[in-house]
């Protein structure tokens, strides 16, 4: 037999509570998912707590879990992951920081904290800033979305025990950057560099064409850049060298592409792939086999579901569910020898909550060797009568590594 | 009442996955085995992982947790195993080794690993160089079974962060011991005491008369011992003051004998038990009844199914359910009063791996108090309907200790 492979689709978000317009059904409950049914009908089934019960992950917290890290540990903050996220390479001990472009005056009072929404020219603005040099620390800069950016500072002995500089509301001063303690000369020479930073870039950035060109048309410049979030990019084992398996991510959105580029996966560029309920979740399946083809491994994230919650859509998230389902009817008809399929979500997004809950999300087990239950469902109640019981995030590489057969043992 | 008593009975690698051959059923649902059963009906069951979800465990590790030991703090590796599994007594600070009986030239180039698989004579020259002094270190010595041996050095401040001398492969040259970290004083002095160790193993019986029959009989001389696995004694505080239980153990091998000696527990002999699947294994049943008027606590570990399990064979596995049906009959129809019964496996080892798998284990607590659940069948899919849920092996002595009513309050 071929070397086992594996696929581990998760449904951001697709996690919820009873409805009361559903007849006190799910989401999940009320779908018809024939193809989401049948996988919970021939596999293990049970409940997953991503992080521990009732605590409400984030989706990149609960992503490294499920693949294996501990988050209390790998964790290290929003802003090595938002780097990562645009593809930028943190490494062990960077600094890394979640950014604005915002407005300030002359006073480095905060006019604008997203410098106007500012929508284009910000990569020409980032060009200009990349690559300064803060008294022997480098600093890497690179445009997201919008007004948003991340910088990673570069060089000996950081700290990310410093504050922030975004001042949080408009109308208030530029902050200080300062150590956590005065006594940890780490954190004293990181946060000198986080100033320095932030008046460069307003030195550079205040007369740069493209604010020059907001201004003739009356919006607002995106004069300055201002770092928060602080945090140490870890000391992570790569997810090859950790499992022996070959690995790519299929995902929407860079929050989950950082966190796969933080591992050593490979990304997936998906033709419609929009993070949106817009999203072509099917080619997205056509990806998930294709990979399969050149890797032993693929984690796929459908974003969809988790909009619907955030939008208190039962019917966006219902039909996220009809695009999840025909994905997985795809991947399971094209499916190669040996492979098994684990279907889970990152978290619950009910709702009634409009955000992330900390309600366990359903898992099943699929392929060679599972031990089939009597689950008939793939839903967050049909599942409690699973095989599986409750597990946790952390447990779900150990399982599929054993029943792959690629792990070691422990002991004699 | 009498003070509570109770047997823990350990089916080695008794838990599968389904078998095609059985009509996709385990060896245990396969199985006619009406005295385990009845232990399900009268009992409360559950699924156990021995170490965590997923997680291969090994017999040593899995019995370690299993009597409420963390193994992440406790299995220091398989030096100190071996030892205490051929009667040597391990102590704090020891570092003890596996070693095998090996075939040098002169250049220290090793010819044979196993010095042609040596089936006698092995004590005569573990006797030769056992309780050799290494610049006040204590070398202690005994041979295993055939090739094997374990070493124990004695002295202050050793270290098991040394390398090993066995180069695993023929032909090459026998590896000087080295400290992992050269500033690390205790690990340099440990690994020259190894190194002089190897170096007098080799003077002492190049000229052994055992040796000397053996080239005049034209077979391989055993004229070197090479140390491996160096693993530090760990400070184990012994079961009887741990839970307030005189305990004895009632295994047939090595390995599991040797955990029973760890924590300081009397191992028995019995006669006909032979660890394979020809085992008297009503005759073992019969000694823990007899060890029960002297102990408080009896571990039993039952090792045939484990064999089924590493040759791909579902006949011997239920072969072996059926003589575990018959002693677990026999001990019932013997208990003393106000006994508890738990009867688990320590891993599973099903027949399509050939090896241990994560899988998780069937579990029963049998007796007074336990809130008896509607399971009918002892199997690894009958159980997870149980009321125990899915534990983990640490939990075990826990909800034994509390039931047994012998377990301190953590708090008011």
């Amino acid at each position: 037999m071929n070397k086992a492979k594996a696929i581990l689709l998760v449904a951001d978000g697709l996690g919820d509570r009873p409805i009361k317009s559903l007849g006190d059904k799910t989401p999940l409950e009320a779908a018809n998912k024939p193809n989401l049914d049948k996988l919970a009908k021939e596999g293990e089934c049970g409940l997953m707590d991503p992080i521990a019960p009732g605590v409400r992950a984030g989706s990149d917290t609960s992503h490294l879990a499920i693949l294996g890290y501990d988050p209390y540990k790998y964790y290290t903050g929003r802003g090595p992951f938002e780097a990562a996220g645009i593809g930028m390479d943190v490494k062990k001990g960077d600094v890394a920081f979640r950014c604005n472009f915002s407005t300030v005056d002359e006073n480095m009072v905060v006019l604008d904290r997203r410098a106007g929404r500012i929508t284009s020219g910000t990569d020409q603005l980032a060009a200009a800033v990349n690559g300064l040099d803060l008294d022997g620390i480098k600093a890497i800069f690179k445009e997201s979305v919008a007004h948003r950016g991340a910088l990673i500072l570069r060089g000996p002995n950081l700290s990310a025990e410093i504050t922030d500089t975004d001042p949080h509301h408009e109308g208030e001063k530029v902050l200080t950057c300062e150590p956590l303690d005065p006594n940890n000369e780490s954190a004293v020479r990181t946060a000198k560099a986080v100033n320095e930073f932030v008046r460069r870039s307003y030195e550079i950035l205040k007369d740069h064409p493209v604010n020059k060109e907001r201004i003739a048309q009356g919006l607002k410049p995106a004069n300055i850049i201002l770092p928060r979030g602080a945090g140490l990019g870890p000391s992570i084992e790569p997810f090859e060298s950790e499992y022996g398996l070959k690995a790519a991510c299929v995902a929407e959105t860079g929050l989950i592409n950082g966190v796969a580029r933080y591992v050593g996966m490979d990304i997936t560029e998906v033709p419609g792939a929009t993070g949106g309920p817009d999203s072509n979740v099917l080619n997205m399946g056509k990806a998930v086999i294709e990979r399969l083809a050149t890797h032993d491994f693929v984690l796929c994230n459908v974003k969809g579901a988790d909009v619907g919650g955030h939008d208190d859509s039962p019917q966006v998230k219902l039909e996220m569910i009809a695009k999840l389902d025909e994905m997985v009817g795809y991947i399971m008809s094209h499916l190669p020898e040996n492979t098994y399929v684990v279907l889970t979500a990152d978290h619950s997004t009910p709702c009634a909550v409009k955000d992330h809950s900390g309600d366990p999300v359903p898992i099943v087990f699929w392929g060679e060797g599972v031990r089939v239950d009597k689950c008939e469902h793939y839903d967050e109640r049909s599942v409690t009568a699973g095989g599986l019981g409750r597990i946790r995030g952390i447990d779900v590489m150990k399982i599929l590594t054993q029943l792959m057969g690629v792990q070691e043992k422990f002991g004699a």
